[in-house]
């Protein structure tokens, strides 16, 4: 438990680098705004899932620590951004990391309400993810996660292997293990070989519509 | 209250085709996105109004059969797709008795939370549109609701009417009926006949402002 | 307590008058359009806080009055729309007036759910600024809070203030208005000399990176 709490904290403080980073890239707002987006994007996705679970208090609101994490991953995002985007590689490495971790942490939440394993996978997704799409309507963008990338896919996979193992019994830090690495596994090989979801419908299929 | 969840269950199947099918036109998403659209608009409105009524568990967080719909009327949406494009007429007729059932039953759900009526009409409001509203959002358009049709208007004399004859002690499934009816014949004239709502401010004002 | 509900009512409906005319400016919506827009821009940041905290039921919801003075504010925008863009100056500083109260405000609900005072600040901040946010992104703009002027920072300056002083145990009007003067003053001077925050990164080294 208090290893969990620890990663909880350095994950969301690396939402808050990357969710400032993006920021910064795309629209250029001073510090406040960057701060701001960086805040939502580290804890949208958690805040989002609590309110659909009505999951009170939500985990930031009681736990000043969260917003102590996000403050230093922008300061961190400031003082080192040229680091940052030169260690891109390494960056994305604890990215799909902290994206592996909240997804499962999510699902157990959610699981832990009595929500059928669906939904709780749903939940699970949603921490990940939900933060950076919130962060992409703010900035007036189309959320990447429709476009690029098996990501939100990802998530959902390991998402299910750990309801599985769970439901075998299986040793729940072992589980934890094995779900993150599914999801980590899926979303480096997708970027890798930029594997994406096939479209909906076929260009084809378009043209003659 | 059988065939109420019945209906509820087909309606929300009948908002995820209709999403899915809008968020294929406009950006033409991958598989996920489109079924994170199609989501969003079939369960997007009633989850706002709960929200904002603290009426927890969610419906479909509760009720894993909303979901089966959902997926069920993306997956239809898919392999009819052409079908579905060229039965556009009935299938708006279909839309628009989905949007006048929600909003009443969204208005009588509101009422059971001992809000004021006004409130009340506004909630079942929202249970219809806020779906649409928020996957325009999420596709980075402006929401069809502020420019075109009388659509939420329609939705709003709907709850007004459910109201009075409620308040007039008119006997539940007859008001039910009449009030859905109204929603449903206002979309329909105003879509056939092309009939806005007027601007808030006249061209002439506006230039000479 | 009865002047504060009074001056409560009025900043609503004052909150509205300013989002329907910023509404018309930019995307020239229908009736219904502008006075959505204007009822999300008034009470949005309240029900936002209110949904963060668990803080049910939420004011509006339980309260039909600031239903009420939202649709006042409307109907006076529209009917007194030229005078108001004349009286433009006089009309920021009540909207200033405004902004203060509703962070003060907001920040002292926070307190009384006994969240830490840093979350309290930014409950304040999000009481007064996610209303015009919430209506940016509805009408596809980039919050203006994101780039211009020292508008959330003086929230939140505001915000610690009145904390600051709330724990030297300065009697409780004083208080306020001294925290409210605070705001009001940055941002008069804010927008008077035009000062912005500095961008989170120079000019120079986005160039270079």
């Amino acid at each position: 438990m208090h290893i969990q709490y620890i990663l909880e904290i350095v994950g969301t403080g690396l939402f808050a680098v990357s969710g400032s980073l993006a920021a910064n890239e795309k629209s250029k707002p001073d510090w406040f705004g960057v701060t701001f987006i960086g805040f939502i994007t580290s804890i949208g996705g958690g805040s989002l899932r609590d309110i659909l679970l009505g999951a009170y208090p939500l985990t930031w609101v009681k736990d000043v620590n969260f917003l102590y994490a996000v403050f230093i991953g922008i300061l961190l995002a400031s003082i080192f951004y040229s680091s940052f985007l030169k260690l891109r590689k390494s960056f994305f490495i604890f990215e799909t990391l902290g994206i592996a971790m909240f997804t499962i942490i999510g699902c157990e939440k959610a699981m832990s309400y009595g929500v059928n394993p669906l939904i709780a996978a749903i939940m699970g997704m949603f921490s990940a993810v939900m933060g950076g799409v919130l962060r992409d309507v703010l900035t007036n963008e189309i959320p990447v996660i429709f476009k690029k990338e098996i990501y939100a896919t990802a998530c959902l996979a390991g998402a299910f292997l750990y309801l599985l193992l769970d439901y075998l019994n299986v040793e729940r830090n072992i589980n934890i293990l094995l779900a993150m690495s599914l999801i980590f596994v899926i979303r480096v090989i997708a970027v890798k070989y930029n594997i994406s979801l096939p479209k909906f419908r076929k260009e084809a299929d378009i043209a003659s519509s």
